[in-house]
């Protein structure tokens, strides 16, 4: 008989599969490094300060999942190292991260006001996440009806 | 002098400060229940497989954060019992839970398809999350800019 642990990977919904993958803590603030340019082993501990074993084992699974690749590199005259690099899937989780920090922008709100802002590269516009329709017209959130799949 | 622990609460990272509340597997997947239409607690662990004890502490985390409320109820000849509703700023974590899905539907696939679709209530058309510019036109991934705010 299956376990509920055994089951969860297989599970139907992609909220749980994602989770699998990015459901902890560090893992999010990980890739969050990561967009930030950080690809070094090394400077993903200090930044985050988190233990190097808990590292390791979340890059392990990230690159495991096809969000991270590994690639050694090597410096003059020390040993070969590893680095860390978004994969294109790892990329598009661009979206969930500014989903998460908008939220939190106004329900963890800081007294020094947002950390991150994100911009139109050419326009300069404030960009944000919404709900779109197929047409890319904006639709509210009280608008949007959520249908489940059932087998 | 303050730990890591003690300093990540305050994070200006508004990513980091709302995994605080939400980066833990659990946590989604309650705040998926919860949206579900779910609000007794026998009712979320049976449907998530949890221990009680681990639904016990994050739904007191949840609460406390203010993304959920908890409410007494009484059945006949039963003792008071509670149940959790999303707060609005728990509503507001649809845009959260979609963009995670959305990532899993392309990128955590199940042989079977997507086991949740948003369609607009009116016009039925499909909803998908998108970074739209402050005059909501869609913005390309790619034409998405981040500014790293410093103190």
């Amino acid at each position: 008989m299956a376990t509920k642990t055994d089951y969860l990977p297989e599970a139907r919904c992609s909220l749980a599969r994602s989770l699998q993958v990015l459901g902890e803590r560090w893992t999010l603030l990980i890739i969050r490094e990561a967009f930030a340019g950080r690809t070094r082993f090394a400077d993903f501990r200090d930044a985050l300060g988190i233990a190097s074993d808990l590292l390791t084992n979340r890059l392990n699974t990230l690159v495991e999942a096809g969000v991270m690749r590994r690639e050694p590199y090597q410096e003059p005259g020390a040993r070969v190292r590893y680095c860390y690099h978004l994969t294109p899937a790892g990329e598009e989780l661009s979206m969930v991260l500014a989903a998460i920090q908008q939220w939190g922008d106004v329900h963890r709100p800081h007294p020094d006001g947002p950390s991150v802002l994100r911009r139109h590269r050419s326009s300069g516009r404030p960009v944000h996440v919404a709900f779109v329709d197929d047409e890319g017209r904006p639709v509210r959130e009280q608008d949007v009806g959520v249908i489940y799949v059932n087998d």
